[in-house]
């Protein structure tokens, strides 16, 4: 009898474990079941806007395999409309609800990998259910805005939230001529960035054309005499919508591991070792679920990106499969963009900075993106958070035109391994009048924070 | 009285000293004087392609700071069209020529800077100084070049020499709408990259309309009856050119110093410690042409690179002011590209790697530069050189479309670190799908060369 191991959700986490033990062990040592509550298995969540804005033609370019491909060379019994409904780890069996036959079957396991990934949390407000709003979480939601689109020709859109996927949906809906009005609760778009950031992307964002309404919470739905959305409210007056998007935050999606008596950490995660191992014996989690730590910090968190979640995949498969791996933590390292306007950053901003108990200080430079003379440089912004008694690096944002963004990942990397910021400063990074000025603005941040005099 | 700084050299390496120096430094504690023989202080050398090309419309745009600037601003005394000829370090003087006045003159020194950059090496053949035959070293060269498009319109160029400057120089000249035939005695263009990319480029640039002669040594230089150039003769019979442009590689310009009995290093570079000071007591050097170290191998070497210039030049200013600065030794990192081919290198070959008695072992990934789904994501190469023994990043090499070349920076990063691939493997890199897959290519790379099972 092959060992069983038993995964929970079929997306990044769920299916690179998948794939990865069984790269590692045949069918005869390993059985592999996944149970997926969804449609498909290893769609791309991320790229949910570009499908809404028309930027990728069809849903299925969306999906990066399909649940027949596992199944056929991979021989992973991939069970969708599947959902998991209760574990117990003494016996170590999972409840599952056959979503179609509507029945309840018993799934044994040695080995279990929850990978449920996260879930929105909605503003709390009624009226969310009504038609015309909508999530963009899963390839149904963008499917429902699509559908909107095509048989409603909205003209105005409300985006709530101003976060990566507020952002990327108000350039969406702007790419498909809707006038777009973005609320948040918070004083600035993209939390995650200092203010003096927040502040340049919501100038920007007006710039588009974009009618931002920041300190704005949503406090109800309107539904018109058709029962369609027709308007949202806030404290500030009522905004006419057509179509309303919820853009608003996630947190891992942990309660029925937490029901089963599995420990949940701080961040709200699952927690696990450095191996994706749960305390519980023969229990596993990976990806927006699970709890990991912060390599700046130290401190557990939480992050729902598709990179961590392919990257913790890896590591539960490469163990589940008998090899070794072992997860090195994150640096919440993320990039987005409306429009023309990068925006990445990572590692501690300064409020997480002080949460950890570091004395953070800042610094900033504008420098364009190309030589000052190549055509089409642009400007960008890069802030570096500094340890103030060591002068380690402890995080870096970056916002400017295009070719701005991707430049996180030199700070990524500098963080990554500890580097000074004046160790920085004399990095031997790539120049050429089209690429870069001389000095690579990443580089010109360093020298400002290091206090270089030039 | 002040100490007095001379400098030879008004480019990268002796502006950023001197400037630096004079931050630290007022007139009443440092005199500085610098010597340039040219006319031009602090041009951008590596511009002149895309002045020639004709995206930067005024030969002034590449000067980023005049010297009436240094002198009024910085209190630094630039003489131009002033050539120095001989140092005496024992004096601590060195005999210049004024150009203009055709008359010597003597200056001393307290602490002399050398920052005489790099001279081309020209192929070994009569004719080269037949008009319409132009290297591209100076903002004269390139006024050369553009003045000759004016008054006599070619059709057809030569572009002898496959490397950055060939390459950018074939460009310009498809840009400016001539036939382009690049020869090379090199089996490939681009010999700092391994041949299998050698190969990828050749044929990206033969697609691109470049007549790419390669293992084709440039024999002569034919005049027509005007005297300008008419073609250029090779073993393989002759070529005929409007223009010949010469983009052969460049040494370090140390001859000067080297008859001063200051040493020169086995790259051809002037020996410096990591202060940018030589062996004999108040001369520094800094820029293309001194040595340095490469922080891979170990080895000395000498790169003509801005960046490299810059740095060191600073590196050399913060000392000579009074403060503390270390040049921590050179990557090689550079990137270039031929019109949408970008092509990037840091670290060692597999050549060089040998050289230094390593164990190199190499690993290639094709990948996209953006989600497979996502509008013009292009195709990208990634390989990597890796110490067999440790699995150490020894090099990286990068081919690609928009969006590739600058990648290198993080592989620059990790090399710096000395990371291994397997640590490279779960950086946290940025991810959307308009940057990027969701495992980046250099990480995709890096999980090959870990021998990852997937």
């Amino acid at each position: 009898m092959p060992r069983q191991l038993l995964v929970i959700g079929g997306d990044a986490a769920g299916m690179s474990a998948a794939s990865q033990a069984r790269r590692l062990l045949g069918p005869d040592a390993l059985a592999i079941t996944l149970v997926e509550r969804g449609d498909t298995t290893s769609y791309a969540a991320c790229g949910i806007p570009y499908w809404v804005a028309g930027l990728v033609d069809k849903r299925s370019r969306l999906i990066a395999r399909r649940a027949e491909v596992f199944r056929e060379k991979q021989h992973i019994d991939v069970r969708l409309h599947h959902e998991a409904t209760a574990i117990d780890t003494a016996a170590r069996t999972v409840t599952v609800r056959d979503l179609d036959a509507d029945a309840e079957v018993t799934f044994p396991y040695d080995d279990l990998l929850i990978a449920t990934g996260a879930q929105q949390v909605p503003p709390p407000v009624e009226g969310l259910d009504t038609p015309g709003v909508s999530g963009v979480q899963t390839l149904g939601d963008g499917q429902r805005i699509l559908d909107a689109m095509a048989s409603r020709s909205p003209r105005r859109a409300v985006v709530v939230g101003g976060g990566y996927i507020g952002l990327e949906m108000a350039e969406a809906m702007q790419l498909r001529g809707l006038d777009v009005t973005l609320i948040d609760l918070a004083p600035q778009p993209m939390t995650t960035l200092e203010p003096e950031l927040g502040t340049q992307i919501a100038d920007a964002m007006r710039t588009m054309g974009i009618d931002l309404r920041l300190g704005t919470p949503l406090t109800g739905v309107e539904a018109g005499a058709d029962g369609w959305v027709r308007a949202v409210t806030t404290p500030d007056g009522t905004i006419d919508a057509d179509l309303v998007v919820l853009g608003t935050g996630v947190r891992p999606r942990s309660a029925l591991a937490e029901a089963a008596g599995i420990p949940v950490g701080p961040s709200g995660g699952i927690i696990t070792d450095d191996r994706q191992a749960t305390p519980v014996d023969g229990v596993w989690a990976a990806g927006d679920c699970a709890e990991t730590v912060h390599r700046v910090s130290g401190r557990p968190v939480s992050f729902a990106l598709g990179t961590v979640a392919n990257k913790q995949g890896r590591i539960a498969g490469l163990n589940l499969g008998g090899a070794e791996g072992r997860f090195p933590g994150v640096l919440g390292t993320a990039v987005t963009k409306v429009h023309d306007l990068e925006i990445a950053r990572t590692g501690l901003s300064v409020r997480e900075a002080e949460a950890a108990g570091l004395r953070p200080v800042v610094s900033r430079i504008t420098a364009g993106t190309r030589a000052h003379y190549y055509p089409e440089s642009s400007e960008m912004t890069v802030l570096l958070i500094v340890e103030e008694d060591t002068s380690r690096l402890l995080g870096g944002q970056i916002v400017g035109g295009p070719g701005a963004g991707k430049r996180i990942d030199v700070l990524a990397a500098a963080l990554w391994n500890g580097m000074l910021v004046e160790d920085l400063v004399q990095m031997d990074l790539a120049y050429a009048p089209p690429f870069s000025p001389v000095w690579d603005p990443v580089l010109t941040a360093a020298r400002r924070a290091a206090g270089s005099p030039g």
